[in-house]
């Protein structure tokens, strides 16, 4: 155990977090430095800051297949997803000059009940606020979405379909095209008042935080109405998120002020971290291939050897529709909490769940206990609070994943 | 012409936004390298990240006179005002163990003609959405409120008093302790359902952001309930804000997630960012009454070369309860956003009234015109779309007023 002790320590969580890329880092220090001022100013320096995030804001919107006029920045994947959720589902335009859009007595939202906390806490809010009306569709035993299950929810009074494009807890791929061209051939509901461009269908918004480092998550390929990501997620800046709104979507901001990004999102605008934005994830794009053949190695490595090597161990969602990075194991016995604290002081920063829930009092994974099959024949399975999450990133090579086997023997 | 179009560009729009410090810029860079985990997570990298963004809740809490969990993150002053203005409105907590607190079916809010855009938009939504009543008082001449005329709007139902403590435009300073004192000695309205620690009085919101660098915005000095500070005005990070919220004071979200900051702010924490605060704040302390002394003796040097040098102009706002680094001039005659553009031309950065409305189609402050006695007696008067806003900084020296002057006399 020594040896161990000694090494460098190994992160298996970039699910929760990555590192910040050092070419963005860099940019981010030199946008902050010359381009420092305020981009609603008339003068020079304002108009050069301008420049820098219109500039951020089309290299994206190039990366992304939509317009740069339908980029929104925000300060994170919770703040994009709760502007696409809040706002879509109040369905009034801020602007007086707008007549109010209320198709609906009560909105319909259909989601998942795997998506991440930033979709289901406003969605939960809304329902519990009398604000919308909410079907919560299950995945099958594999994780996976089943776009028929969407299709059976759609009424006439739904607004948003929310499926998120990967689990971040296992990693699973929803069929995102298959839920879209399903929402396409819906018929058409009760046409929306009479608003130019509103569009008279249900709106897809997906998440993509996750994916986006190894997936094509270009809007026009998934089919999506609204798409967010989340620098953080990207060996991008902190605090920083995209929000993809396509034309003729209204909606109605949730913070209001000096009107910046279109009125939909006050506040003065981060000009370097747009910049760090657009530079990871044209970064992101640039390695994806690459990263994702090498990733995808290494967790059929990974799960084969640790499946082989630990008795009654599963892996918890999909092997094949799976996130190159993600590994989630069912250890059984053991306690996920108590493994991930050990793990740690061996060296090791891996996951139970997710790092995204600090007000959950449960110990215990929501997304894998919706995944459990026994929850329905009413055997009791513990999956839920013994399974391990290890994410695997750019800094991960074959030697982590032997090393991390190696101290699970001594724990398990 | 030609000496001045090849010299160093002269910046006079601080109050727009100011430059990071390069202390600040380090210590960000710092923090970003070595501290990228998410503080969310059980393990050592998430915890050592937990650390330093508790360590700067702790430092601003110190110089602020508060508990440090009543410092909450922001992604800016935009957005911790309107978390203060639109939760404390809705009256409601997220958490549903707690009964919900609906004191009156419609709360009331007193507030100033001459706020920011971030605390009269989301005002007005509220106000629009029926969801509170308003009242508006306006200042006097010289741009203060009177506390008086607070005094006289306090009604049983009031929930919140939103005054900044001084102006964006015209830099004058508002008398919060008075106001708090008001508030403190009104009668004590219909109490509140009865829940642990709630304050039975009308809350007190106070911006502080173009204050922090020259005067002492302490909660304790002020008398506030609640205290808002950003970032990009005080030499610190930007997409950061700080929202002060004193215990016992109930509270809804307004965006929904993982339940990060108490459950009042969802989403990652921005770890650099929030050390970057602490050290913005750390600095502006220390440098503020030197600063403040040195831009007040340039501040009067400026108004009397300009009010003696041109004929037909006048001070916007109060010459003495006013921020060190605030001149706001009515030319009469010439017409801002050209004068703006002109001298942008000739090497100068100014702003005609604030960087913050880029919504507003209209060429004219709503601050100035706020003021303006001749609103009331009938006489037109044009100050609000012929004045100019100097704002001084670090930066700013004796040959920079001189050479504006210089250059102004030129163009008048």
């Amino acid at each position: 155990m020594k040896t161990i002790k000694n090494s460098k320590r190994i992160f298996l969580d970039y699910a929760s977090i990555t590192p910040v890329d050092s070419e963005v880092e860099k940019e981010m220090v030199r946008v902050q430095k010359k381009f420092w001022a305020n981009p609603s100013s008339l003068h020079k320096e304002g108009e050069e800051a301008k420049n820098i995030l219109e500039d951020a804001r089309v290299r994206i919107a190039r990366i992304l297949h939509c317009r740069a006029s339908e980029i929104f920045f925000t300060s994170g994947g919770t703040e994009s997803l709760n502007i696409a959720i809040l706002g879509i589902s109040q369905g009034v335009t801020f602007d007086s000059e707008v007549p109010k859009v209320t198709p609906w007595e009560t909105p319909h939202i259909i989601t998942s009940t795997i998506e991440h906390p930033a979709v289901l806490e406003p969605i939960k809010f809304l329902l519990k606020e009398k604000r919308a009306e909410v079907s919560f569709v299950s995945p099958n035993e594999e994780g996976i979405i089943n776009p028929e299950s969407i299709k059976k929810e759609l009424k006439k009074n739904t607004v948003l379909v929310a499926i998120q494009h990967s689990n971040n807890e296992i990693g699973t791929i929803q069929p995102i095209r298959k839920i879209s061209n399903i929402i396409e051939q819906s018929p058409t509901p009760t046409p929306l008042p009479k608003v130019e461009g509103a569009r008279h269908k249900p709106h897809l918004l997906v998440d993509a935080s996750q994916s986006v480092c190894y997936e094509d998550v270009s809007i026009e390929r998934l089919g999506a109405d609204m798409l967010v990501l989340d620098g953080i997620k990207m060996y991008g800046p902190r605090g920083a998120g995209i929000l993809v709104v396509k034309h003729g979507i209204t909606m109605a901001p949730i913070v209001f002020g000096g009107g910046q990004e279109g009125g939909l999102r006050s506040g003065t605008e981060n000009v370097a971290a747009a910049a760090g934005l657009a530079k990871a994830l044209e970064i992101a794009v640039q390695k994806r291939e690459k990263e994702s053949k090498r990733l995808t190695t290494l967790r059929y490595y990974a799960i084969k050897k640790i499946l082989t090597t630990f008795p009654n161990t599963s892996l918890n969602g999909s092997l094949e529709n799976r996130l190159p990075n993600n590994i989630n194991i069912c250890f059984s016995v053991l306690d996920s909490e108590f493994t991930v604290i050990k793990l740690d002081t061996l060296g090791f920063a891996v996951s139970a769940a997710s790092a995204c829930h600090t007000l959950s009092l449960e110990n215990s994974s929501y997304v894998i206990n919706a995944l459990d099959p026994s929850n329905s024949s009413g055997q009791v399975s513990n999956c839920g609070s013994s399974s391990l999450r290890f994410t695997l990133g750019r800094d991960t090579k074959k030697q982590d994943i032997d090393k991390l086997i190696k101290t699970l023997k001594m724990i398990v």
